[in-house]
């Protein structure tokens, strides 16, 4: 499903996929959008783990996690060969038209990740590491979306320089 | 296809909505990838159109062009209710990772995309309007990016607000 995306992936691939039975499948899931809003959480608890180990590592001045952060998401993003992308990101442009659930889920867990950079960036700034004094919130999604973009663009080129890119500018004019 | 995306809108579904015969589609393009390119040219040029408008007319200040630009994409992006969303963005998403005409069509008209707002961030460098003295090429992929990133969010949220955001942080922090 990340590689392929929501509409590619068939019932019959997931199964097969996983060494399981085809009929199998509704015994888990009522329907494949209920696997797909499962397939979010569990990326998303992924996401969660990288973040507690750079973002909210209280060890460290709040700028260098915030570094950390975007750093490990461009290893993990090098790992799927600067193809896979980010799996929210995806399925936010293929399965947000048509599935409200979906839709509402991938909003939530934005949200949720927009916090989390947000509070970072609102302990950078009482420490001063941080001198933009704009809105620790409109910040954070404005580097997450800004994130997202980046790694739409390196879909499009199969290489680093958009995440590049998107950090240089990041920690030289807006987490600055 | 760009408010369905390009696997869900098929060929009887095409020549349906265009009122003609589902046989004639390959008398015109050979694959639906190359009715895919040609879906993406006028997209590009209607961009363009767009761009001559508000990014290009020599009658302003540059920086208030660049201001009238996303003006003016926001309200393309509003005339779509907030959910058709970009439709490079879209097929970079969704059809990047398995065409690679597709793929390599749309990295040629982001650098066309980028290459307008980077000559027109570097005539307002060179007037003083903007004081960043980053590469105007960096910061004009940034933007554009970043521009991507915010109509990926709204597409999920379904408002303005992530258009919104980008702009003012764009303004006041980048392109400033």
């Amino acid at each position: 499903m990340h590689a392929n995306g929501f509409q590619a992936s068939g019932v019959a691939e997931i199964t097969a996929a996983a060494g399981v039975p085809k009929g199998s499948f509704y015994n888990h899931f009522v329907s494949k959008e209920a696997f797909g809003l499962e397939v979010l959480d569990r990326y998303f608890g992924e996401l969660e783990e990288l973040a507690d180990a750079t973002l909210n590592n209280r060890s460290r001045p709040a700028l260098e996690r915030l570094r950390a952060f975007f750093d490990a998401l461009t290893a993990s993003l090098e790992a799927g060969n600067w193809v896979q992308g980010c799996l929210m990101g995806n399925l936010s442009l293929e399965v947000s038209p048509s599935s409200e659930a979906i839709r509402s889920r991938l909003s939530h867990l934005f949200q949720g990740w927009s916090f989390q950079v947000a509070t970072c960036i609102a302990e950078a700034q009482a420490t001063g590491e941080i001198r933009n004094r704009s809105n620790a919130a409109l910040l954070a999604d404005f580097a997450v979306n800004a994130w997202e973009g980046a790694v739409l663009r390196m879909k499009v080129e199969r290489n680093s320089r958009a995440l590049d890119e998107v950090k240089a500018v990041l920690f030289s004019a807006v987490l600055a």
